[in-house]
Order: structure tokens, then sequence, then C-alpha cells
């Protein structure tokens, strides 16, 4: 089966679910190469699009997803990461998903979760994007 | 709150789920009009890549998706849409998710679910792009 990576510049959206609780955790995107050390290593490795560089989850937190099962979408375009995550949450923000706001009628952003870490123990001031 | 629809070209990703089993139905991607749309119907609209325009889910099989919460995430740049859906399923294959195969090591892909429905009943010979 070969995916259509082709759709979205080179990349296929990954919808990662944490797979006990069913939880959507977050979205990247993938590269052929970034699925291929997904699979060769059971650690989601995404490729970052804001860097243009390959980003292995949970690199400088120590918060990996271990791979449970990948599947794969009807259009071959779009894959769901089920997985097992390692530590307290995914979020850069100090949340289990990144996934903590709700959009409402008036078009504002509610915080909907409560915070699972503090983020300043976790990342260095720069390591926003190496989550 | 503004999403980053550029960068993806103008749309988002949109994580659909249905909001009572947990499951992940599809991914879609939303334009800032679909987006609109589907917060002032409380049914789902995507913006069709494939065909460029705007794709009301279950305009021709009537299986809609009915919002219930509509979710943003960390970078404001992805949506999860939680869903009550109409219908046995919203794949145009005849399954509840569009995610219906899970890849083996091998990269061959595998069906893991039953068939919901028979989308011949319910879809015409051309309707697969709108399901």
């Amino acid at each position: 089966m070969e995916l259509s990576f082709q759709k979205s510049g080179g990349l296929v959206p990954a919808i990662i679910q944490d797979q006990r609780s069913g939880e959507v955790l977050m979205l990247g995107f993938m590269s052929p190469e970034s699925l291929r050390l997904t699979e060769d290593t059971g650690e989601v490795v995404f490729f970052s699009r804001s860097r243009q560089k390959l980003w292995k989850k949970g690199e400088s937190s120590g918060h990996v997803l271990k791979v449970a099962e990948i599947r794969v979408d009807c259009d071959d375009d779009a894959l769901l990461i089920r997985v097992n995550p390692v530590g307290p949450g995914v979020c850069h923000e100090g949340y289990r998903s990144c996934f903590f706001r709700a959009l409402g009628a008036d078009g504002r952003a509610t915080v909907i979760a409560e915070r699972s870490f503090a983020p300043e123990a976790v990342y260095s001031p720069s390591g926003k994007g190496r989550v």
C-alpha cells in the first residue's frame, strides 16, 4: 500500500490518539522518512513543517509516544496512530492533549482542561518546538 | 482567536471524533468559509482539496455530522470536531470510520473493522467524492 504524500506537499497528517482513553492528543505531519522511523523504532517521529526537519516527539521532554497501532484512511492520505504516551502530557503548554481549548459561538477559545504538568519544569525557554 | 489557515495552503486539518464512543471517524480540511458554515449550521462542512470546493459531509448520503464541540489545538492550526454522526457510518467504503485498516510491519494494510452498511445502496456510482 502506497500512501499519498503529495496531497499536502509531501506530508500526510497523522492523528495521535491515546489507545487506552481514546483521547485525541495531537496532530502532526509525517514524511515518508518519519513514517519509516516511526515504524522501525516504535516511537512517533514527525516532520516539522515550521523547521522543515524530522522531529522525534519527546526528544527533549522525554514524553515519547509509543506506537500501539497505525491505521490508514480510505484515501491513503491520513494516518491515525494509536499510542501509549509516556509522561503526563504531550502539549508544550502543559496539557495532556494539545486540544485543550473549545471554540465558543463568539469565536473565542476557552480552556476546558486542567494542566497536567508544569511546562517550565520540562522545557527549556527555547524548547517550544522540540516537545 | 485566529486560526492559522496559511500553513496548509489556506486550510486547516479537522479531525472528526464520535463524541460518544471516542472513535476517530475521519479527517478533512476546512477553509475559513467551511468552518463558518460548520459553526452556523451545526453540521460539518469541509473544503474538498480534490474538487477545490465546499463539501457538506452527508450531502448525498444523508450521513451528516452533527457538531457537539469544536476544539482547537495549541498552535491554532488544527481542529478536533466532536460530533454525533447521523447514519451507520461516515466512509464511502461502507465503514463507520474511514480508518478501517491497520498498517502491518510488512507495509500492507489489513481491514480491521466490519462493514456497517452497503455503500452501493447509499451512493451513486459517481458519488465517491460526495459522501
